[in-house]
């Protein structure tokens, strides 16, 4: 079973070292603007990037949720190509945010729409799987028969 | 294999819709209160929606991992339901405490019930499939004889 | 197939409890201290104990994948025992960082050591896979000859 999720368990572990990274760099901003813990405020930088990281762990779980979903359900290989495009949001929004405020929108809205096209993606293939299930109607496998 | 799980897959995914909305919210209020990213203090009314979603997304890693143990080695219709139940206790918990400190905590007792719920049908289908590869006895096959 | 995974489903279970049991303590600080919810702020132990639980919170979705990937891509019974160990390395954590903040470091190491292993597995575990259906060499099937 594990092996025709390969491609989907890669990108999720990539993005589990994404999130190490981020929490990395927080300490590192630490050390750096002298925030000793259990302090959470301080220098504006270290601020925005102990909000940066905050955001990214907050939305991790959802994105492997949404993740799985789509490539369990739907389609492996655009979902962990979607997975892909989510990390490098995230990243533009990570190091955008540490920036600057405003510099983390452009990272934040894409990483909204590739979640958006997760979750697009998760829902058609329950529905799909749900039909095949209860109506024996199953578009997955119709749809290579009309091309 | 994935056709088999598609209920608990559906709640998981409007779990998923709820956690984002949730954040959505949140960012309402910051702009309604005007506290500007990275600030997260400010307005208590932005301060208590800010603190519930933390806790939603603090809570919601735990939640998926109890719903999915407990619809795999349980019984994925009960732990569907109870999921839907948890999200209802979370819906009540986070509107709650926007509302008043004081009002979160109906929402949040559900909750932990609901939570408890799950960690019992995990529990129990957990040591019932060791006993079924240790000890050939599966008391999930034999109940339908007793009645 | 829920069967052949109970050994990491339980881990995955304890490890979802003692998230719970993280929560509780905080909540237990918070009266012990008075500090009444939304605030966050307040007498140091209390500030250090939500700190450590944040903590814990925010990696335990890189835990749960990580354990998962290494359970399912390598070795199911040396990812529940390395959950375990990470369990353990948490609890030392949480507790250190509740008494003073530097007492939270061996704790915290030792969780990024098992996080590290966990890492490792995984890969190993995922790259085998890919080298198994593209190139039909599967390490994992030839090691046992060798011996």
């Amino acid at each position: 079973m594990a092996g025709d999720l390969a491609l989907l368990a890669a990108v999720s572990l990539i993005s589990a070292l994404q999130q190490g990274r981020f929490a990395r760099l927080v300490g590192k901003s630490r050390m750096k603007h002298k925030v000793l813990p259990p302090a959470v405020t301080g220098a504006p930088e270290f601020e925005r990037t102990f909000r940066a990281q905050q955001n990214c762990a907050e939305f991790y779980p959802t994105f492997q949720t949404l993740l799985w979903i789509a490539g369990l359900f739907c389609n492996q290989e655009l979902a962990s190509l979607l997975g892909l495009l989510y990390m490098y949001a995230r990243h533009k929004y990570f190091h955008g945010y540490a920036e600057s405020a405003s510099r983390r929108l452009m990272g934040f809205y894409l990483s909204l729409i590739v979640l958006a096209c997760l979750a697009i993606l998760g829902a058609a293939g329950i529905v799909n799987s749900f039909m095949d299930e209860y109506l024996g109607f199953n578009i997955g496998k119709k749809l290579p028969k009309m091309f």
